[in-house]
């Protein structure tokens, strides 16, 4: 059984920023794991991009929770799942968690925007907020449904991205820690981390404050942590430097007359075997071999 | 309803050679679309891969059916599947071929080896081949169940692969032809094309033949044609690009200080939200708002 | 390619009343073509029953459409799919209508409840409607986004359930059909069909009125034409039938020291190989080999 | 987490034969949890069934997994999966044991025929079966990939099925113990339990000797536990219970005109609602009210 939970809550008592890379797929997540990140995300940009689908609570549920228990049946280190809003309600929320925990999902997102939600740094996407009491409904449900007190639910904050300033997003991250939130992840859309450290300087709670700084990509893990930052998630990297590669290779090889034409770097495919573990089926089959000798069946 | 199996069907009517580039989700199939090739190889290797499991017959045929579809929703070019073995014995075959042509899958590719098979570029793989006459039931099987004439069943002939020599290639090709396939995939892991062209020189059959230089990269279009070959297949080539750019990002970043510290290159968000859709979500809402003034909802 | 939406059309422009039996799985819905009816209802509150799930918007349009998919595969009377809210909003419905119309499916049918919704023959439900502006604005994507102009889009009138009277039922019924809605399912929870009639007799649309008498089941099909009704619904009988007779065996089983002392009707084991075409195995194997033998493989 | 190997294996070391019944989907296990059962039979004929598809190996894993799924998250007694040949070789033996570990099933059986397979009763069906070696591989790689020590491998042994005789039965069985099977699940066609009988005296094994007498009905409880064998599986008796039921009801009611015409046996809604766990929502939406009140929300 995939012990992430367990994982992720002693990684964040430790000294030191959790450091989490975005991922897409069991290949992905396996290179996150690889690269000695601390844990994985399962983003939805991500995955419904890689579905070729708008990131606006299209994909369902169960296409989400396919991904990520792929992820997780792959790696040892924790999955955190980015659940968008919760995909409904306080019952929907509360059948989530029971799903997402017993996949062994080490922690859920959800964030307190209206379903369907649009991307965050869509430009002049809707951003809507639910009522903080909404949300807290949300959050109750799902604190109600785990069953490992470790299994983490994440209240993401989107009052900086809705336009609504710090005092609203710490009102709320209030609210949510109170409510039974196990972390804050504070999101915004500015190419400065001015108005996350301002948030995380004003803010009094007791539970890990996480970033995303896709926006803001020159802040430093140094900066962030003296902000009190306890987590930082570099989301969607992987996948644009996975798009761009392929489309560079595409485009190049659309026109070229032999492969050895276009200069891609690429994987040795042994690598790749070596990820997907077939050197493991041929060690299984040497296994058996022994067994079946053993048991008197081949010389 | 996707017309995939038509517009294949009279791609290969076409002079010239078809041009068909490996996917593994529906974000890659487009962007073998978006850079002009003439169809998407849903490879079970690249999808093993993805999902980090051996290429070894490991994944079902749900499971490779469900990224097949999704690639079919996501393109209007023909999306081709590699079902290896054909995921057991003859009723396997038909019901695959139902359930993969009612998903608007354009072909099926299927090959002579045993179930459950190994990827035949692996070392010291195991490549032993099915009976000529197991597979013929196969391919007959496959040929009953199909309803659009246009439909393709690819045979793929590993006779090479298992070592067994030219000769033994074409009267299995030959067989395989008889016994209905609509096209012979002809595949080698030697690094010159030499035995392909010996085969495509030597055989006598009216139906098209379809190469993957992925061990010959050197070998050129035009030397392609000039041995009759229809249909070149870059198989895995984006996969190991993307795992390439991804393991390079994340090798980097694990020990940088900040996102800009690390020298990616990385498509950027808006390209990645024109890809899936996320225009047109918004194109949609507009068109709503018209519709709803009109019926004299909205001002 | 299943040719569900086409033949609906066609049965719905002939005299007489369409006869709808609701079905949970494949197995169920076969039974339902078998017994000669017309069309087979895929309805949220039995498939969700078989999960064990309450009907609440709980399981997600994957996991419907799975269902509503194997029906399509397996009959060939028309599918149509209870949708209830659509999933969430307008692009949601969009997504929607997309999928089940590829997949073969004749007819979806989404309600005017706010998403998540509860089955609207609980006690104390939750029975709130969404505005009438914001599901004319689901309607409008349904309508928008399928190819096939038979393929129907059912416009599930819940003002009766919610307690708001007549009156604004055929207020909505016009707003949906004007909004592009090609059927009114109207939808009652009172133990006579008094204000269905009512409905019925008040409303002067142009498309066909759905029904479904669970609640007032004396209502005679003569009754039901008389009143313009065209399509009647059996929604959930067969699935609560199974029920009984599952429960009730195995209740006597539970204290039974043999099979044999239990007194059950069950169907002989033949008769099922017969409905999953067990003996079209068989008769493909004879085919093959009439093939093998005419190619040469075997005398 | 469901717990059911553990308390299979617990269940095994009381006194006492322990009773399974069948099931199809999540309703149809809760009901044989209900009427006190010791455990669920994910039977792989009634799956099939339910998917209007032969049984056959048609099926995928996947789709047998997403069924004994529902069941495990729906119970809370333990779930055995009926894996048929396990899926293909021992590769696919070892995948499938770690995912059905993973998902909470308590045991899985495999059987000692030919993928694909045809169902045991199917007359004049393929009963070949697979030599003892290479069965012997199967339950090395399946052993060799779990982690609980109390999942069960469960060897089916089909040598009475196939005509080969009780010393062959018991020579395989003796084969799977010493492999590492945890249980001999002992097949038969015959329509009196003496061969059943007779395997059972003759046979010296330590683990645990299961028996389906679906063609033996009359057997008693008595009469196995003195031939010594510990669990007996009631098949398939409640598909073809609820089969029987459907058919007889859809068929009245195709010639009747209204449902109350029709004298059926039917499980009231409230019941079902009950079972699916309609009320806890009810509940759930109870105790966020009053955690709303406590926290200043509401009044």
């Amino acid at each position: 059984m995939n012990d992430g939970a367990n994982i992720l809550h002693s990684k964040l008592k430790q000294n030191g920023i959790v450091k989490v890379a975005g991922a897409f797929d069991a290949m992905s997540a396996k290179l996150v794991e690889i690269n000695n990140f601390d844990a994985v995300w399962a983003g939805s940009f991500a995955i419904s991009a890689t579905h070729a689908l708008p990131d606006a609570s299209i994909l369902t549920m169960t296409e989400f929770l396919a991904v990520a228990s792929n992820m997780t049946d792959a790696c040892s280190i924790p999955v955190i799942a980015d659940c968008d809003t919760g995909f409904g309600g306080p019952s929907n929320v509360s059948h989530m968690v029971k799903k997402y925990e017993s996949a062994g999902i080490a922690a859920v997102s959800i964030e307190d925007k209206i379903f369907p939600k649009q991307n965050s740094l869509l430009e002049n996407g809707n951003q809507k907020l639910l009522s903080e009491k909404d949300f807290v409904a949300k959050i109750i449900a799902a604190k109600n449904s785990k069953t490992n007190e470790n299994f983490m639910i994440i209240a993401r904050v989107e009052a900086l991205i809705a336009g609504l300033g710090v005092s609203e997003a710490t009102k709320r991250a209030d609210a949510y820690e109170k409510a039974g939130a196990d972390a804050i992840l504070i999101h915004s859309k500015k190419n400065t981390p001015d108005e996350i450290f301002e948030f995380c300087d004003t803010w009094n709670g007791n539970i890990p404050i996480i970033a995303i700084p896709t926006s803001y990509p020159d802040v430093t893990l140094e900066e962030l942590q003296n902000h009190k930052v306890k987590m930082v998630i570099y989301a969607n990297q992987s996948l644009r430097a996975a798009h761009w590669a392929m489309a560079d290779h595409l485009n190049k090889l659309s026109t070229s007359s032999s492969l050895s034409d276009v200069e891609t770097k690429m994987t040795d495919m042994k690598d790749i075997f070596q990820l997907q573990e077939m050197y493991e089926i041929k060690q299984q089959e040497t296994d058996i071999e022994k067994n079946l000798k053993k048991l008197g069946y081949i010389n």
